[in-house]
């Protein structure tokens, strides 16, 4: 479950174009709740967070769109430290900050993941950032839409800097890099040969690498490691219309290096948002998250039984063990559920 | 369609039991038939390639199974050669060899992909191998659905090697991956900071890096790609309880190198086969594969009817341009094909 009951409670009195009004008026608490109500997973939460969500949209079009950064690191890197000291130096620089989290691993209990509000405390409690972890329950594909949903709420509210976070485990990076618009890796200086800390996935999607911890009797080290990532990379193609990605050191800690940073990350946007890019990638996302949806919906309302659902836990088994050829099982469950589908259609892709 | 009239016609006559013994027994004729059978896009030829699989599975269980390979490389790196030439090395050694293609982005056109047989003349007229393009239709994760049962039908028919080829082209490598065992990547000789030419996606799926055409003038040269190769893997994380990828030259053009090539493939599967990791990764596969399936149903029942595919068109191009929320349209298009679903169920996820 997404929410308490009284939190429940209070979302449901309100209307959608209202909260939309207010969402876009820049109020915070309209904000949250918008947020709440996007995350939530009853029925009549689901219509009027569509509700919600259409308005928003119908009044944004053309409106000037918010930089969406994803952020990745593994844990003890230094994230929540780097996100709280960016987000004080953008706002310092006339920017508004919100900050999301996927945590697609844990567990939400009532509305903090991670503690994050704790972890960033001094950027929490300034009143150009918006802090906020997001839903953590469903299947990832599910958990990419609701955030990119908050991602659009919170940019519609005049935040100009979104920062979607992730901790690093699994598919939640790709997770964010479908709904931001540049993805930043972060890592922590490290040694020649030891340095197999890049998961493989995730060079594909990395847009700027930071070498944190840049301070002290670190900074030597974090330099050789930058030379080693900027070779790494070097090997990679880049993604279309993008320049090789760029390794920056930095210290969150001792807060330097953070000029030459943000102004890595808005050159580049400007430079792709110049070129077209940034239109097209969000168009891209929108479409896959379209079809995302739909995919998430569609095997929600086959599973909604009881039986369908073990059924599926039955045939999987039996797919696992190879007893049963994965897509003839696939065609028994819907078969079962659903009825034969050969009289309505003549084709079967 | 994957299929012209006479062909179908003659693979209907077939029983799917019947056939599955014929193909297990090892007759080229009956394999060509069943991969046919399954490419199939008629519903009806669809439950009997879900019943000719299922015997094959029931029948297969706890056989040992084959080597399945996976290779990819851009056009022109020499794929082809070195298949063939692998090929014809492999039954030198007693091996049975079958070869199947993904291409998705090429329209079948009766049975040919790229003209697979002319590539490869000597190995297709060799009777212990097997060489057949697979099904170009569909989408991606329905290509490799088909293209994993025509690895299944190889493998039941006895061929103890089974190479799946795609000539790289988006996606497709990572259908590659999602149906054999091993990624090997081939790729040219090139120099130094030139070498932009894996793709960034790539990197996470390979096993063994080739760097073909090491003979004459290229052999230095294909010598330095190698190492600057080594250098990159070396900094990515290996999949779990995989050694970092190796990187080796050969020639397809001169048959070098196809000892030591060999060996290093033969003993990754062997040492992963014996820690169980083969065995695990099938079972993720076939749940994997059992996932994607049931997706493509749900959607094509979905868009059965040309009034929905019209409507999916509309909203999509309606998200494409921002004015509506992916999520909320998504909604939009299930419940006005579907009718709502919120008297069924008590969730939304």
């Amino acid at each position: 479950m997404g929410c308490s009951p009284l939190v429940l409670a209070i979302v449901i009195q309100q209307d959608p174009s209202d909260l939309a009004q207010r969402v876009m008026a820049g109020e915070r608490r309209a904000l949250a709740k918008a947020i709440t109500l996007v995350e939530s997973t009853r029925p009549d939460h689901r219509r009027d967070a569509n509700r919600l969500l259409d308005s928003v949209c119908a009044a944004q079009k053309g409106a000037k769109s918010a930089m969406r950064i994803g952020i990745s690191g593994a844990p003890g890197v230094g994230k929540s430290t780097l996100i709280e000291t960016l987000g004080l130096f953008l706002i310092d620089h006339d920017h508004r900050v919100a900050v999301l989290a996927i945590d697609p691993s844990s567990v939400r209990t009532g509305g903090s993941i991670l503690g994050d509000k704790t972890r960033m405390i001094e950027l929490s409690r300034n009143p150009s950032a918006f802090i906020r972890p997001s839903a953590s329950h469903g299947m990832l594909g599910g958990v990419a839409n609701r955030t990119g949903e908050a991602v659009m709420l919170a940019e519609s509210a005049g935040y100009d800097v979104v920062i979607v976070e992730t901790v690093g485990v699994g598919q939640s990076e790709v997770a964010v890099a479908s709904i931001t618009d540049l993805f930043v890796l972060l890592v922590s200086p490290t040694g020649g040969d030891d340095l197999q800390g890049i998961k493989r996935g995730i060079m594909e999607l990395v847009d700027l690498v930071l070498v944190n911890k840049s301070d002290g009797d670190l900074v030597a080290l974090a330099e050789r490691t930058a030379v080693d990532y900027r070779h790494a990379l070097s090997l990679l193609r880049p993604k279309s219309g993008h320049p090789t990605p760029e390794v920056l050191p930095c210290s969150a800690l001792s807060r330097t290096g953070l000029g030459p940073l943000w102004q890595t990350v808005a050159d580049l946007w400007r430079d792709l948002n110049q070129a077209g890019h940034i239109e097209k990638l969000r168009q891209d996302q929108a479409l896959e998250a379209f079809d995302r949806e739909i995919e998430t919906i569609l095997l929600r309302r086959l599973l909604s039984s009881p039986s369908a659902s073990e059924l599926r836990q039955a045939l999987g088994s039996e797919v696992r063990s190879g007893l049963i050829a994965p897509t003839s099982a696939a065609a028994t469950l819907t078969n079962r559920v659903l009825g034969s589908a050969s009289a309505q259609t003549g084709e079967y892709p």
